[in-house]
């Protein structure tokens, strides 16, 4: 299929949110998104950015059924592993269900890996929800590995009135 | 006990690597340890740095049995949610095992806390290992909770040949 994969820029804010929401009603927690496109406009385009994103776009003969040729992108920042040192985390990786099945998703991912590697990091890292199986798999077929199954890692947050506590250290 | 807090410096990246090392130990899996005093000083400390750090010191008096004044460390950096937006990473929390149960782990969480809320960050994450028993109780302690096995997130990773691999999107 015809796409091309290029860097995120502002005027795509709009689109990445509406596919945010997408993506999070496919996971089933469209209630937990406080990001809006004025959030991603200042979070990833001013001056020391949050976050970087990819967009896949197709032409517009090619458009979704309601009109998008934004039909899939990519978030990603970068990190820092006290073992191996850089490395690239990518927040999300969504394509439009109208548009799987036609190597986009591995496209984005592909290049959210040339962009790692050329930024000298030797680790692309992310999360999966355990009950998306088709994702995992697609993973694994990407030759990725489950550091928790395998190493027990499990991650943690603290957030809220808990997060207020513990920067007062009273707790 | 009489310790202070403060931002880490290029000057400290011999004694955070030392740290890296004993907290690998502590770990068993110091083989995996690849970074070097000279990767933190230049990852950490040039411009667009990958991490952040900050370090528990004690006086000259109340130095360690091997004579360290620098007693524990944390580093970090800040990280995207396309759910809440801005967060801050917690990569690794260390005090050395002769300055513990005095209260430094927690000053240096909290001082990750305050800078990740000073930075407009609404989540601190971290992860741990699941065999840490003594870990998990701290951080549940502190309001923190298990992302992995309240939601079922699974940390992914893609690294070596595979990944040189999924940059060139052929497999």
């Amino acid at each position: 299929m015809d796409f091309t994969i290029r860097a995120a820029t502002l005027e795509d804010c709009k689109d990445i949110s509406r596919m945010i929401l997408e993506l999070a009603e496919y996971e089933k927690v469209s209630d937990q998104i406080k990001i809006t496109q004025r959030d991603l406009e200042q979070d990833g385009f001013s001056k020391n950015p949050f976050f970087h994103g990819i967009i896949a776009e197709v032409p517009e003969h090619l458009k979704s059924r309601d009109g998008h040729t934004k039909v899939g992108y990519s978030l990603y920042f970068y990190t820092y592993s006290s073992w191996k040192g850089r490395a690239v985390y990518m927040e999300d990786l969504y394509v439009m269900p109208e548009f799987r099945g036609k190597s986009i998703g591995k496209a984005l991912m592909a290049k959210v890996s040339q962009l790692g590697l050329a930024a000298g990091c030797t680790q692309l890292n992310f999360t999966v929800l355990d009950w998306n199986k088709s994702s995992l798999d697609f993973y694994r077929k990407q030759g990725c590995w489950d550091v928790t199954s395998d190493l027990g890692y499990h991650c943690m947050r603290c957030e809220g009135d808990a997060l207020e506590h513990l920067a007062q250290g009273d707790l």
